[in-house]
Order: C-alpha cells, then structure tokens, then sequence
C-alpha cells in the first residue's frame, strides 16, 4: 500500500506528464497556470485511496484522479469569475491574470478534457459508468453553485437548504472521486455506493465545522482571527439556523449586524458571538458536525474490504475532521 | 425513408420530451430559452440522416442529435459572451437576458447534458465511441474559437490560417453530427471516416461561401445589400486572401479602408469590391469553394450505401451550397 505523500507524487507525476501542452498557447496557458496551483489534490488522492481498497496497483484510477481534479479546477476558474474573486490560493485568479473571455474559454476546455480523460481508464466496461457519474457530479456542483447564488438574495434560507446546497456544490465532488476511484477498480455496487456517501458525508461534515472553526475555532490552531465571517456577512449555517431560532428581538439585532458594514469590526465580532452562544448554536453544530461524521465513518465501515486497508481513508478523514470542535 | 421535414419534427418532440425541467430554475430557464429559439436544427437533422442512410429506424440517433444541438447552444451561450453579442436570431442573447453570471454556468451545464445524454443511446457499445467523437469535437470547438479571437489582433492570417480556424469553429461539429449519427446506427470506421469528410468539407465550403456572397452575391438571392462585411471591417477570407495577393500600394489602401470606421460606407464597399476584383478574389474564391465541394460529394459517394439512400443529404448539401456562386 502506497501512503498519502506517495499517492499525491504519484499523481502529480500523473499530471505533468498528461496535461495537453498543444496550440492555441492562450487557450491552454491558462489550463496550466491553475492546474500547477497545486493545493492539496485531495480530490484525485481519495480517488487513488478508494481504488487502493481494491487492488495494490492503483495506476487504473490515475485517469479519474486526473478528471476530477481538472474538473475541480474549471468549476474554480468558472466560480471565481462569478464570485468576482481576484486572488485564490495567493495568486492572480485566472480571469483576472488572462481575461475573461480566457477564464471562460479555458473553462470550458477543462470541463471537456475532464471527460475526455476517461477514456484512457484501462477497464473499457468501466467507461460509461465512470461517465455518468462524471455527469451527475457536474450537474450537481452547477446546481449547488446556482443555489449559492440564489441564496445570497433570499432572505428565507433554511439549514437544510444550506446542507443540501453545500452537500451540491462541494461534497457531491468528493463522493464522486471516491466512487469513480472505486469503479476503476471494479469494485462492486454496494462498495462503491458506502465510499460515495462516506464523501458525501465528510464533506457536509467538513464544510460545517469550516464554518464552526471560523467563528469558534481556536485562533491558534485555526491560524486566523475567529470572525472571518461575521464581519464579511457571510450567510454561514451559523447564522442560518440562528435565525431559525432567534426571537424576533435576536432576529432584529442579528439582521441588522448583517445588514452592511460595521464600524467596529471587533464589537459586531464580539456581539454576534454572544448572539450564536445565546441562542445554543455552537453545541448545535458541533453535535451536527459529529453526526455526519459517524453517519460516514459507517459508511466507510460497510465497504467490504479488511479493516486495515481503510486506515488511510479513516486517517485523512480525521485530519480533515478534528476530534474536538 | 423520413424526409427533412419529418425528421426535423421527430427532433422536435424528443428536445420537448428530454429537455430537464427541475430546480434552480435560475439554472435551467437560460437553458430552455436558448433551446427554444429554434433555428434551422442543421446538427440535428445531419445526425439522424445519417443515421437514416443505413437503417430505417432513425431514432437510435436522438440522443446524438440532442446532444450535437445542446452543445451548438453551450457554445453559442458563451460565444456571445465573449463576442459581446446582444442579440441572436432576433432575440436577447442569454447573458443579455439573464446576466454574466447565468450565461457562464448555464452554458455550462449544457455541455455537461450533451455528455449525459449520450448514455441514453440504445447500442451501449457505441457509447464510448460517441462520447469520445464529443470530445474531439468540443476541444476543436473551443481552439477554433480561440484562433478567431487571435486572429482579430493578428496581422499575418494567411488563409490557411483561417480555414484552418473555421474547420475548426464550425466545420468540425458538422462532421462530428454526421459521425456521431453514423456511430449511432453500427457504421463502419470507413463510413464515418467519409461522412465525417463530407460534414468537414461541405462547412468549410460553406463558410467561404458565405464569406463569398456578403461582398458578390446576388441581393436579390441573398436577402440584404452587399458589403456588411467591408463596413464592418470583418476579416473574412476575401480581406486575407487579398492582403496575400495585394501588391505593395494596394496592400496600403486595403489596410487603410480597414482601419476604422468610414464616412462614407457605400464608396468604401465600392473600392474594396473594385480591389478584390483587380486581385481576381472572386474567382479564386469560387473555385475554392467548388473544390471543397467537389471533395465533399466524393466523398459522400464513397459511403457504402445505395446511392439512393443518400439523396437527403445530398440535397442538404445543395441547399446550404447554391449551384452558382
């Protein structure tokens, strides 16, 4: 069994040597520039992870590694022109480095070159599916991000709206890297099924502990100021359900925090906090946190492989999950 | 054998019956909208007479023929964007409509529908063979379109440049419509090789034609008065093919007419007409075109049918290509 770092230089070698280096040079310079971002290629690594269940020689998911990684990066450089996002990962955002008729057109050729990858997966009769799950992945994630749109005009978001919409745009990814990793190995239904909703699981898990730390978290662990959020007015799961619960006094003092700029920063910080702790949201969230975390942690459980072969999935599960909020 | 007409409307009702209708409707209304200004459905029919030249059931071709016409509406969607196009087919273009935003993930989420709908294909087996001519397809697609945006800061196109880039922006999913309809029905390699030649031949001939008439056409025939292009400054294949012919003097005179907008336009479409004609462009041009035309019908003979079968398209072909330039 190879571990995480081997994984991750096995892909990147993966990566370097099958990425397209062809003419028009302004259709795929972009293409490279965000591809060799880096970040943390958790997406192709929990491919090759899920394949490794099955079978030693992960080599047979390198392509879909390769799709979901590439389709990550188009989903970003098509989201950052959307979101209006200048800076990511430290660097000039694609359309604003290129243009945006670059961040669009080289968007586009990613999202095909995601799929055209697939064809190079050794089990041919594993193709279609690896196709359509490529597919229904892609819908969702345009959904999720439709609805992220949506919500930042409505004012009637619930918690479960919010779920769903994260569960779309980010967590349906990371159940589809791990399915598509499985089908590479041909692993069964059922197998494959338990490793999409253990992703599917951590990654809701994931995105609201994000939200939990960035408020709650422990500044030095964190490596940030808690607030982040608060002060950008970032309809967070915190502020959703706590205005699921508020009183309408609360939800007056809460509406109006968000309702712009503040010119005391540290106080609308400290205010909002005590509003959160008040109305019971950081032991609600902790508890939904570690609920669809153990919901995953089962899912992982039933995949039909020994006990000991899942230990590097549990692993990167927990260093993405930390055991106390 | 179905004619034009009826298989025009046996597209129809399946694009009704198939289109998706589900939430975020912010998503899927540009969708439906782009869809529903109709046009003459050229991919469409191309792939289901296609499929028609070698069983009598076309109907194995639907979900090809939905899929080359999903994909021509991604990217007219974020054509127009780049193009910053208002209006299409008489119509608010999408961006127009519905905002940046919508057009980029709107288009997105049709390319990634022209790939799911190709699961929907009745021959499983032809599926990889499908979505791989898609890809091919899209990636010359998107290259295509990033050449003609290179080309309009470029001085040095020659016209193997440019017929290079249309083959690559327009000709490319006609040949791909007829290969992918010819999949469709279990042709041979060598059959799809010739119809995908025919497609790529009769679009590249069509595009010099088109070029061709804007400036020399009959305005009887072609339904407006001559020159659009010259006005507008448009490096259609007459300007470039001209530039390479021009002597040293004309060259200037050329290069000036195009260099901004005029005062006068009918004497500016009088001087560039009189130099392509000292130049022998509309000659040169026609024969090209009844080169290209020439290739395409051979081979379309080629094609190991009865040569009854193949009248449709032949007649297609002489509809979209007038006898007499």
């Amino acid at each position: 069994m190879q571990d995480l770092p081997a994984l991750r230089q096995l892909f990147e070698d993966y990566l370097k040597e099958n990425l397209v280096h062809k003419e028009p040079a302004a259709l795929y310079e972009p293409f490279h520039y965000i591809m060799g971002m880096g970040g943390k290629r958790m997406r192709p690594v929990m491919a090759l992870l899920a394949c490794q269940l099955f079978q030693e020689d992960v080599r047979a998911a390198l392509p879909s590694a390769f799709s979901v990684e590439v389709f990550h990066n188009f989903s970003l450089v098509h989201d950052d022109i959307m979101d209006e996002a200048d800076i990511r990962r430290g660097q000039a955002t694609v359309h604003t480095k290129y243009g945006l008729n670059s961040g669009i057109l080289s968007g586009d050729v990613m999202l095909i070159y995601a799929y055209d990858e697939l064809r190079k997966t050794p089990r041919p009769e594993a193709i279609n599916d690896l196709v359509n799950t490529l597919s229904q992945v892609a819908i969702r994630v345009c959904e999720g991000q439709q609805y992220d749109i949506d919500f930042e005009t409505r004012q009637d978001v619930s918690l479960d709206d919010y779920l769903l919409m994260i569960e779309m745009k980010t967590a349906a990814l990371l159940a589809g890297s791990l399915k598509m990793g499985a089908i590479s190995a041909g692993a069964s239904a059922d197998d494959q099924m338990h490793l999409s909703e253990f992703g599917r699981l951590t990654g809701i898990a994931f995105q609201i502990q994000d939200d939990y730390l960035d408020t709650f978290g422990d500044p030095q662990k964190v490596g940030k100021r808690p607030g982040g959020d608060i002060i950008q007015n970032k309809k967070t799961c915190l502020y959703i359900k706590a205005l699921e619960l508020a009183s309408p006094e609360q939800r007056e003092q809460i509406l109006s925090w968000f309702s712009g700029p503040s010119d005391d920063p540290e106080e609308k910080v400290r205010a909002v906090t005590q509003l959160f702790v008040d109305l019971g949201i950081p032991e609600y969230l902790k508890q939904l946190r570690n609920d669809y975390q153990q919901r995953a942690y089962e899912h992982l459980r039933q995949v039909s492989v020994a006990e000991e072969r899942k230990a590097l999935l549990f692993g990167l599960a927990e260093s993405l999950l930390v055991r106390e909020l």
